[in-house]
């Protein structure tokens, strides 16, 4: 059983966090898919932070050195994008910079689970984003896993003691999004609650959330947990102050942008926001 | 000569058609260009299908067997894009899943032209979808065919015959977007009426009708010219809603994926909006 | 000292060229990053030119003979976009058709900074355009260079001596945005002014500025600092329209691509838009 109980001091960390964010524009170098290319870089450029977009073998590891964190997405991979993202991977090891990493589509094909697999087991990673059923997928008794296509059809909870089982054998943060996050080291464990059921119905959110957390990490390399927590909060604020003004799934994101962009950060830490639970 | 009649049993299977996109949300996998990827996985998941996009061969084959079906477009395509495409509608036939081809500026180039007669003999269609210039250029009497860049000069009516010439030849449908959409599979043409002279300024609009094309072929196996016409007049009905909001093509694109998003499947079937007429 | 004097021959005629796009519509094919593809599809057709995307050495050839212009943008850059750009610079040399290139971060890597000399090497650029950092990055005394990512933290007016000495190199014009854009051909130099801060926060909006200075390009192939400056007012007049509407940069981008729509042509000549000074 959980005992949920306000993180008031995770809580104001967070915040904290959310508010350096504008004024330190950490630069965040993504190797992301086509999908999400776009979108996510508003994302960051809204939340304040500086994105670049780069692959190449001939650049990534000079990316890595002058990049605050790396994000690494693999939502439309291919041999030549999967062999690029290891060589980042292995850039940001050797540059000491933390690498976030999406598994998007885990559990959708063999391809994609043993590929996440081999880069968990390949580059440290410090927190690995996905939703719950790519987190079964990814999980050592994943039957119970149902991915359709790149959208998750578990709910979160169901995925907390997988996430907390990866983040151990891993030794990272294990960050699940769904209608309320969760977040983990393996330890502790920090739910984020609020934003809106249309963010779903927007493409790209959840690689978007990736790329978020990425400069989070930048800022907190060393707490990763309390980096996840902040953009997963960051993401949840955004969307309610997005949502009344829209009328769809179309407007939804152009407010989503614009809420970024004037965030508050003390909305991160409002009452019920970020709470602290035990491990099931 | 054509002699217009309202074709009520079409309308009428179109508007359930419609209807069930949302309730079944069909998985649809996505091989697409640079410039679509983002705006067609939002265009399906307001019309509440589910998409993905992917294209590396060690998991094509696992995609389209979970797929409802698979949409092909090669908008942006070069030699391993292409490569892609063939191995991907290859697998789609072993796995009976229907395709839906759409051959972005055929007829701009010999390389555009070529590939797209090369996948109509390699594996099946289920609709060829285009605009009245790549339909021309396709034809075996291109010579009318005056297409610029990846734009229609042609009126949809020029195309007709060629478009019920290439259904018979390849057992498919042919759609026609224009002003008024055309859709034949050789004996029977349906028109579809409607939409906003806007839809044309934004980019991938098309490209986007392909993938909800293949939405709804993914619930009608059976019917692509039912299939076609009901995406078509989705799409005709959704920029309607979004117009009288529009101040151009930016606010144009926001307020039409909204209007997917809320639309009323009865709208598809309204009068005047799908006319079946004899074949020219 | 520069004597800032009212350029209105130039102003007229950058006027007379803005009404010219939609009139004419000038097909620009496009090798741009997977960031800017749709952005940049969307601007151009929202300013009434025509885009076309296409990379592959099958049909690059055939695309420049087409096109009335060729924009390249290495901005997602690796060794296979590389070639094809290499291609597509030499295919609309001998096609005759103007290039305008965009280096995306040089300077940021060695990668980056030495493909950028590459191509200003191997082929005959209409336009350079660039930010500030990019352009000290590629000059001859690049120490003063200090780009973050792909984002500029140089002033505009730092790099005009950089800019001035790269047009004589290789007889381009160079132009160099920012708050105040300049463009110079080593011998003039024009200012470009108004805009919104907003701009820089949405992602592409300088790709997208290379895309349309490439449609000028088609319309002025003589004058490119002429084309280039066109381009320049023309985002500074669509910023100026869509800023007050806007409520963060989501709603800014889709306000920008309404104003560009419905832009009056007047607006580029307006007082103080455009203004002539001497060189440095």
């Amino acid at each position: 059983m959980s005992h949920p109980t306000e993180s008031a001091p995770a809580a104001a960390r967070a915040a904290a966090l959310a508010a350096r964010l504008r004024a330190e524009s950490p630069l965040v170098v993504n190797i992301t898919n086509y999908v999400a290319m776009n979108f996510a870089a508003n994302v960051l450029l809204a939340a304040g932070a500086s994105p670049v977009m780069a692959h190449a073998p001939e650049e990534i590891g000079e990316m890595a050195a002058i990049a605050g964190t790396l994000s690494i997405n693999f939502g439309t991979l291919d041999a030549a994008w999967v062999k690029a993202m290891v060589q980042a991977g292995l850039a940001a090891q050797r540059a000491g910079k933390p690498v976030v990493f999406d598994p998007v589509g885990a559990g959708a094909t063999t391809y994609r689970t043993g590929t996440a697999h081999a880069f968990l087991e390949t580059f440290p990673v410090a927190v690995l984003r996905a939703n719950s059923s790519e987190i079964l997928a990814l999980s050592d008794a994943p039957a119970a896993a149902a991915t359709k296509g790149v959208d998750a059809t578990d709910p979160v909870d169901a995925a907390i003691p997988a996430a907390a089982a990866l983040a151990r054998k891993h030794r990272c943060a294990v960050a699940v999004s769904g209608a309320v996050d969760a977040v983990t080291d393996g330890t502790r464990l920090l739910r984020v609650a609020g934003g809106s059921p249309l963010m779903p119905r927007i493409t790209a959110t959840g690689c978007s959330l990736t790329a978020l957390t990425g400069a989070c990490c930048a800022l907190a390399p060393g707490d990763p947990l309390l980096a996840a927590a902040t953009a997963m909060a960051i993401f949840k604020v955004a969307a309610e102050t997005a949502a009344p003004a829209a009328r769809g799934p179309g407007s939804m994101a152009v407010a989503f942008l614009d809420a970024l962009h004037s965030l508050d950060p003390a909305g991160v830490a409002t009452s019920g926001r970020i709470r602290e639970e035990a491990l099931p």
